[in-house]
């Protein structure tokens, strides 16, 4: 079976309002076993919903349309409906009559062109769920279906979920279970990923399930996503489970998290499990690598603090490296923390960072430090400057490094 | 002329991604008076892609794709727009050559496949902006024309602003001039705003240009948008000059900036203008101060520095408005600059914040502290200090205040 989502509002089209209601509807369809090939965004003009709507029927099995259900001029989706269906439109009195009580609840008068939204398409049936004033509609047209939303997210929302998937499935008779799961990765690019795991890529092709997916995400890095479309919830877990601990082993500790595991959630997490604290010298990323860290540890139990500074120019005689050593040695002591982690760029063309950790005694009384090529133009210089210190600090407190 | 965005990308239809892209470039294209009547997503397949290119260029003049110029196996726009012209490759050496260098500089081996980006169909021109590596393409076909601009956001408007928006210009002969201006506010509601400007916006709905609207932005506070209609670019200007004086005059200090200027930006240029150095102490706001200081002050000349540090538990029993006044005072003088700001939480329900500001001698020698409420959850409580705790140093250092 397969699905089709029109989107209609000029002020998508305008981008006045960011169109999330489609990839909602996408997400929920490929997780009912849905295909869904098409999202199309057209104006509150008839024609063109009238040509969309007629495509969509065309090439795919379900439509949903979202939006223009609402009570003013343009407004025109439930007319369009009815026109492509071919038939007239009958008041539905229960939903009128519900209109009425719902502007009466509120004290408000209410204009008569809102009884339009009582007006259902003759051979179309209502969606039960209204929890605004917008009721949905089920149309069925030929061997195909229609379902008409509204574009309240929160209404649409209710009537997908309690209303048209279970109609979909019904109609799909799918038995099958879709479920995925994202492996985040840093520090190869994705080229890089996909050489090496081209090999399983291959076996994937042939075999058919699970399969897997790139997703470059900037300073979040690399995304390698796994779908399993399996007969039940037990096996596709199973069908994830393997292929994420195959990839593992494929890619080692360029993983560092899974779905929606960040960089300094995986950090704050590693130091909670050693019951460790950290404090932070930055320079020119200036409190970024600090505010990333207390969003994940909000209440400063693990991550104690920060001092942000401006390299001293005194101190540019000293290679970066030497600077970072010692930054990382005097905010542990000043914050009496087990770690301390500097990030000290070198010099102000910022094409390089040293990145030093310092451990105290009780943990190895050990220094690190390395050096990390960044790209040069100044935003992503400094965040990619954080991931990259805070991945260095992660694979440093891993169990292996730890142990080896 | 009509336009219309395609944009490709499988995650798209499966909602991993919400495409803000098209909305972003429907707004452009709506700015530059050009008309856009459909958005269409399509996901990483040959057929579909070419389906939907053939139908944009058979009912529109222009058509923007978005996504699927990448490196790896499932970037296919380029071939499907090369078959749509009914064209070869030809492999482009300079851009194959910045491509090779942009690994050398980062240092990392350039897998095979990235050269794929440097092919370009031929008759198509690449788009000479390429922060990454993907470029942009420009195919004329027929009496039409189809861009390609890569899915990462900030690589797409580059190429859309850069090039794309100013060759459609080149192409409709647009005559009108449409250009907007953005007052930002902070400070007053939507509809304290919509108060006071309800009769300037009922005389504009009698003009009829410039009009007006809001825009609710969260953390960026309320911004107020004037777009103009003009004959050319001179009037343009001179009506949002006069309809820009007229609404400050109306709205006061409530009115941070203009367009792209942030608060920590406004700030910035307040203390470059007098020539004045800052120095940060921050709690649980945890570094996100500094952060957005120091990305308006990258080489942190006036923002000089800061101490992040959860509050000492034994300073709990006195007033967060005194521990702010003290914190603000320490930081100053411990960065030896002309202002230290301190945020402190009361305590850790975090509903209000206290904010100080120490002045040193020469300009003032004075403290003042306030206290902020502030939203419960967490995360906009940060930003919501952040931000608040900005205004107020704004505020003190306005013109008007320093006068006061």
């Amino acid at each position: 079976m397969r699905g089709e989502v029109i989107s209609i509002g000029t002020e998508l089209l305008l981008g006045i309002i960011v169109d999330g209601n489609s990839a909602w509807i996408g997400e929920q369809l490929a997780l009912a076993g849905i295909d869904c090939f098409f999202h199309v965004k057209v104006g509150d003009n008839f024609q063109r919903i009238e040509g969309c709507i007629r495509q969509a029927l065309a090439r795919s099995d379900a439509v949903i349309c979202c939006g223009g259900l609402g009570p003013t001029q343009d407004d025109i989706t439930r007319d369009v409906i009815a026109h492509v269906m071919g038939v007239g439109m009958r008041r539905d009195a229960a939903i009128a009559a519900r209109i009425e009580r719902i502007f009466a609840s509120r004290g408000r008068v209410m204009p008569q062109n809102n009884l339009r939204q009582a007006d259902i398409p003759i051979g179309a049936s209502a969606i039960a769920e209204m929890p605004g004033t917008a009721p949905g509609l089920v149309c069925p047209i030929g061997n195909k279906v229609l379902y008409a939303v509204p574009g309240v997210p929160s209404e649409m929302r209710e009537m997908v979920a309690g209303t048209v998937l279970p109609d979909l499935r019904r109609r799909s008779g799918q038995a099958a279970v879709i479920r995925s799961r994202v492996l985040r990765t840093w520090g190869m690019s994705e080229s890089g990923l996909a050489e090496v795991l081209a090999g399983r890529v291959e076996e994937l092709d042939r075999l058919g399930n699970p399969t897997l997916a790139y997703q470059a995400s900037g300073i979040d890095g690399i995304k390698v996503r796994i779908v399993a479309k399996c007969a039940d919830e037990a096996r596709a877990r199973q069908v994830l489970d393997h292929e994420e601990s195959l990839l593992r082993r494929l890619l080692g500790d360029v993983v560092f998290g899974v779905d929606d595991q960040s960089m300094e959630h995986v950090v704050i997490a590693q130091l909670r499990a050693r019951n460790l604290t950290l404090a932070v010298a930055e320079g020119l990323t200036g409190g970024l690598l600090a505010a990333r860290m207390s969003a994940a540890d909000p209440q400063l139990i693990h991550f104690r603090g920060a001092r942000i500074a401006a390299e001293a120019p005194q101190a540019s005689d000293r290679p970066p490296s030497a600077q970072a050593r010692e930054a990382a040695a005097r905010v542990r002591e000043e914050f009496a923390t087990e770690i301390g982690l500097a990030a000290v760029s070198g010099g102000h063309t910022a094409g390089t960072t040293s990145a030093a950790i310092a451990l105290a005694a009780a943990i190895g009384d050990a220094h690190y430090v390395e050096t990390i090529m960044l790209p040069a133009d100044r935003p992503r210089f400094r965040d990619f400057a954080v991931i990259s210190v805070l991945d260095l600090l992660r694979k440093r407190l891993s169990p292996v490094a730890a142990s080896g």
